[in-house]
């Protein structure tokens, strides 16, 4: 019986890994969608991709609800509840990265509906949507094969994507400064890549999480080579 | 014996509760502190500002980690595993809101920095902030009397901060284009009240955090008007 019951609730465990395995996947989805739109001027595109962020919403609001409800349940011990914590953790950190593509769509829609003095440069946002995006995958990857080594990876990652954003910045202000009639669209651009820069951050969030399920250490707000020290072991 | 457990854990939950208190007081400070420091010009009020997001963050570790300490050791029921829930979730946002701080320090300190072809102007930017805080202040009332009303109040706060958000960035918009000279600064500016608008937004996940503490229902997602209608009764 207590096996029975232990069985049941491995599956129930199993079913929300799933769950936000998917909800990542739409996530990814919606990031992509909003890119693609952003370099074709695709209006229905950027439309679906806001439309659509309610379904993220409404996924996160389901699992957290089932993660509340199993805790209750099952009363479940230390190891198991660590990753129930995880998933709630994870969640919160999705549906952001979801709020993000749905910004950028909102943004992209102003762009493109708006009067141009010259061609959206989106070049340099694509460049860092790749790497926010690999940031995203490797992110779930090591939440669904429990891998704590991807954090220091990601670490290194997320300050590139700052460094792109930071050099983002320059460029718009050059551009913005050469022809102020740029300055609307500049500004819209610079939220974009903003937006980019923050899916990084929440994508390294939830490879920390993975860490302090991995190794029951928090390693939020510990420096990159404190990491490095932790992760290689000396 | 079972009488002491309870009453031991009530302490301990207590405990807990007014440890989030204490955080959100300093990351209160840390928001008071930047904005002062805006007006005034003082680099080393930024640079205490700046150092002080660690204690905040230690807090948040030491807070997230008693917190799941208690679910293992007490094995809690419902109503009380919701408590440490929110604790959790609430947590995170006062973390954020510590790091939205430091970036309006960051900020200021480069603009006061950097060579000016004017002076800066703060005064949107310190009525806004005075709009996050009271915000702020309310949720981490509605916490401590779990009062579920107030989420309404800041839900439509948030909207005027916004708004707020969306009237500076004009003004910006009209300064850089009348003298591209200001595009750093205000580009600088920009980025201080976009902090300033997140804070509002994190103080708002918090009182809808005590609504789901209270009522059970998760009002996460929800437009005003069904907040409305959910709170009001009709």
């Amino acid at each position: 019986m207590a096996d029975h019951i232990s069985k049941q609730f491995d599956m129930e465990l199993e079913t929300i890994r799933t769950r936000v395995l998917q909800m990542g996947g739409l996530v990814e989805q919606q990031i992509l969608s909003a890119i693609d739109a952003l370099m074709s001027g695709d209006i229905a595109k950027f439309d679906k991709v806001i439309a659509e962020d309610a379904l993220v919403n409404s996924m996160e609001v389901t699992i957290d609800d089932d993660c509340q409800h199993i805790i209750a349940r099952r009363q479940p011990a230390a190891s198991d509840l660590r990753i129930i914590i995880t998933v709630i953790k994870t969640i919160t950190d999705l549906e952001r990265i979801g709020d993000e593509a749905q910004k950028i769509a909102r943004m992209g829609k102003t762009i493109y509906q708006s009067e141009r003095y010259q061609m959206p440069r989106f070049r340099e946002i694509r460049k860092m949507a790749e790497v926010a995006l690999a940031m995203l995958r490797r992110a779930l990857d090591a939440f669904a094969r429990l891998d704590a080594s991807a954090a220091l990876e990601l670490a290194e990652e997320d300050m590139r994507l700052d460094d792109d954003f930071a050099a983002e910045l320059r460029q718009l202000i050059t551009f913005m400064m050469e022809d102020p009639r740029t300055i609307s669209m500049s500004i819209d651009t610079l939220f974009i890549s903003k937006a980019i820069e923050r899916i990084g951050d929440h994508s390294k969030n939830i490879s920390e999480y993975v860490v302090y399920l991995v190794k029951g250490k928090d390693i939020r707000h510990t420096s990159l080579e404190d990491i490095k020290r932790e992760t290689l072991g000396h």
